[in-house]
């Protein structure tokens, strides 16, 4: 499944910013792909791209709706339905990020059918993977790893590839999650495969490659997340990476979803998740930290990251605020 | 679901002992739910119970046949499938431990339909999970980890169930795989769980219960498993074990399927393994080794547990040669 470009972002009504994130990550990191937004009566969220209808968006060149964001009650809203409808019809595809998946939807599926259109449900693999065999394969891999969940995983992977790329090193971004998957084109969304293949789905989405190839792999969840540690754990082994990234949010209050769950001493949060990788690639290191300090001001986030520095003896690193540099840097002496 | 009782154990055509294990480990735990084997001709297993075909088992009362083997190819043999619709067609429902569905065969769902008969293929899950809370509950939970795969983790906690028992404790197994299933009459299968929803799906196996009341939850993999230690952690996370029992078998050369894997020493395998269970229960410890000394001859497996014990300070038992006695007075104390 690969995903065809460009794309129109469909985020319905959402009530905020927050919850047209997955489009929002796309425009960011993909602008030359997202042609337009497609907003409803009632949305109050802004990609800053330009509006556009679905005959609009087809007369464009649009070949995937994406549709990233549901209403309240997490299905799709009133009348989105006919408007997905007029999509296939018009020749473009579908892709989803629901949990619920478009192709349970009977309207849907038919005129997908009809019209000879493919529906992405990203969220649920297609396919079947075989079980991690844990053998060393050849290529150079980095997975990005963090105290918590929804926590810069994602943002920094794909901040390294730029960066990399912008070296002249070969380098490629592998999606592990649904937004991802949309600004890569494909990906594998790793927290939707039982869990006795997770492993080896990853031993999948970064198979043997050149020696001097690196894979800046989309890491899930969190070793000290006590709902998904599993999926991390499995994405780890997976990975064989030689490298981790470390990503955190200083003034994060608790774990994602967890109240009376703190966060992690990022000391030991580097030195267990060093020591899971090892398991598979005994070489695996942490090369840096990657922070977002969004919520601090400029001086307090300086010191943040200094402090932090001289504590893990490592690069740190704001990929919004300094760039990447640093942890590119160690990563290739 | 939970499988009616009594059973024909239906083992085909296995062609060895090993092949039929599923079935001997029915046998073994559960003799007075076993009340027959249906062999077919070539099959080289033998359970040591009566042989019985499809209408003597309905006739002696049999009220569910498991079918815990396939022929070499992994499917159902020439014939079988017309046998089964027959025990459909007498009254019997059947549980499947095989990978593919039988719910997924037109001609045993249409005589299921038909004779209003339930087909369970348990190791598929039927119902669907929450993402786990990481709540702490009531009642103590005891959970079976091990060095590597296949290592008497089963075994272990069904003989704690029934030594704790025999001592009028409250104490319950929960079965996490397809034999324990059998053995239990019910459970989840755990590594057959989304990877999102395992420690989910662990906290909904063994919820809330009485304080004196132990759950013993059959542990799945091993943390030190290249290709399933995120199914191990999402079940430690989700189980939020009182106590942890350490399963080993010290003959064994490599990790189970994985030949370039050695076993993890076991005193760095019983620390990590509480170090895990601590995120979700910082109360839970080791309390005892439990060891598969079956290849040892009586004075190599005497040393070796001695050893054992002096080397982890912790009980060192095999459940078959010694019984697993020391550990629950460990436990108790």
């Amino acid at each position: 499944m690969t995903l065809r470009t460009p794309y129109l972002l469909f985020i319905g009504d959402a009530p905020d910013q927050l919850a047209a994130k997955t489009a929002h990550g796309i425009a960011f990191w993909r602008p030359e792909i997202s042609v337009g937004q497609f907003r409803l009566p009632g949305c109050n969220a802004d990609l800053g791209i330009p509006d556009m209808n679905i005959e609009e968006a087809a007369a464009a060149g649009v070949k995937t709706v994406i549709v990233g964001t549901t209403n309240r009650g997490g299905v799709l809203g009133e009348g989105w339905e006919g408007l997905l409808v007029r999509a296939l019809e018009l020749g473009m595809d579908l892709a989803s990020g629901l949990h619920h998946r478009l192709t349970d939807i009977p309207a849907l599926r038919e005129a997908a059918a009809r019209c000879g259109r493919q529906i992405a449900d990203v969220r649920h693999p297609t396919r079947e993977f075989a079980v991690g065999n844990g053998i060393k394969r050849p290529g150079k891999r980095l997975l990005t790893v963090g105290t918590d969940c929804s926590i810069g995983k994602m943002f920094t992977a794909l901040a390294l590839k730029k960066e990399m790329r912008a070296r002249g090193i070969n380098a490629d971004f592998r999606a592990t999650g649904q937004t991802g998957i949309f600004i890569a084109g494909d990906g594998v969304s790793i927290d939707a495969v039982v869990s006795d293949f997770v492993s080896g789905a990853v031993e999948w989405l970064c198979p043997e490659n050149d020696p001097d190839h690196w894979d800046l792999i989309e890491g899930q969840g969190s070793l000290f997340h006590a709902s998904y540690a599993g999926v991390t754990l499995g994405l780890i082994h997976g990975a064989q990476p030689d490298a981790l990234v470390m990503c955190h949010e200083p003034t994060r209050k608790h774990m994602r979803g967890l109240p009376t769950y703190k966060l992690p001493d990022l000391g030991i949060c580097i030195a267990r998740n060093v020591e899971a990788a090892q398991l598979t690639n005994p070489a695996a290191v942490c090369v840096g930290v990657s922070v977002n300090s969004g919520a601090l001001d400029a001086a307090a986030a300086r010191d943040y990251l200094r402090r932090t520095e001289d504590e893990t003896g490592l690069p740190c690193v704001d990929p919004v605020r300094t760039g990447i540099g640093g942890i590119v840097d160690r990563l290739l002496r």
